[in-house]
């Protein structure tokens, strides 16, 4: 099942856009009034709370069904290369910690909309946290290092983005808010094309995937770590 | 085989300590001349540097054979508790970055200890990371959550410690450096006794199964994730 109301981060481009447009099929125009812009710094708990007095104002009584976190940011890092405290730091601030606080700001919202749902039916069309993770956040499929993109710091965000959302998993499973990590694939976005190649799959491809995927969530998926085609990757 | 030369992060109590005693048996004085102490702030890289050059001091030549990445914190952080970026950051930044940046300034001499090894052989007597990470490092394990201690940040981290010590097994795999995680149990130690339990193994137990499993460290040990008697743990 859909859900009536989506708020997603990084929208502005790549997967965060496609999933937009997916949500909103025949979207035509930005100023659509099923579509709402909100200008929201992950890094910033102060722009993360004025979203939510936003959002709120948008979804009202009715809370907001589906938070999916879609922002990130991939800074080159090598295990043999330059050292930089910042640069891991930042990756890991934008990726996990932000994904962290958006989530814990936007609970009220999420259990709100829990509440109007009904006995043991969970899904995105009650209360979700969806992540987007990545094939790389898997540590027992990492075959490849830092790789040539340099993916180190990258890597450990995301498998703490997977652990992040299975602890939260429980944590909110009496609200009946289900939490999801998705790979989206590899797409071709500027992140996906970096380096000069040319991605699997296009935007549209991986949103549309996602987005059916997200529809058909249910109570035996929280906590877990999915491809675009809801089939299970390894930790 | 037993390393000839450690350098063990945060020896000062714990199971650092307990390291620290269980590699030299009979020590009996802190002025034992096995014995070097180091001042170091894994949140400083200059600090790390500093070190660096003192354990360059000590081992000369015969460079590093084991570098123990043992330091960490355990903030209280719930979902459903205080939002602080300050705090998850701080856990992010001693746990994981803290040991990715002692772990890649200690590069050098790992190398010197491991191109004075021969053949393919591999081992901690040879040149290896060991970090010290957590039974809570497991995403598929996690069946608590927060859990009453609050280790939503502490979680996270190890699984970063996780996927950090995965990735830089296969960069490091060329030098012959092993790379390789340890969950040293529940121990009675300030971190492993909070909330007003009691542990349920002391120091010396965990100590004791530590170095004997970091000893027989081979090849086919390289990024894995075990308990302290060398048994695989699902990420």
């Amino acid at each position: 099942m859909y859900p009536a109301s989506v708020f997603i981060t990084g929208a502005n481009r790549g997967i965060g856009l496609g999933l937009v447009r997916e949500f909103l099929k025949d979207l035509n125009a930005i100023t659509d009034n099923r579509l709402k812009i909100v200008k929201i710094d992950i890094e910033c708990d102060q722009s993360i709370k004025d979203a939510y007095v936003q959002v709120e104002k948008v979804v009202g009584d009715s809370g907001l069904n589906l938070l999916l976190n879609n922002a990130g940011v991939l800074p080159p890092y090598f295990t043999k290369g330059e050292i930089s405290r910042e640069t891991m730091m930042k990756c890991l601030n934008v990726n996990i910690v932000g994904t962290a606080i958006i989530s814990q700001t936007f609970l009220p919202l999420l259990k709100k909309a829990a509440a109007h749902g009904s006995g043991d039916h969970w899904g995105a069309d009650r209360a979700a946290i969806v992540n987007i993770s990545s094939f790389w956040a898997s540590i027992s499929g990492n075959e490849d290092g830092s790789g040539v993109l340099g993916s180190l710091a990258y890597k450990i965000s995301k498998s703490g983005v997977n652990q992040l959302g299975k602890t939260m998993s429980i944590d909110l499973a009496d609200d009946k808010i289900l939490v999801a990590q998705f790979c989206p694939g590899w797409v071709q976005t500027e992140m996906g094309n970096m380096g000069g190649r040319t991605a699997a799959i296009t935007v549209e491809e991986s949103a549309s995937a996602l987005v059916d995927s997200i529809s058909k969530l249910q109570k035996q998926h929280n906590g877990g770590y999915y491809d675009r085609h809801l089939k299970v990757i390894p930790y």
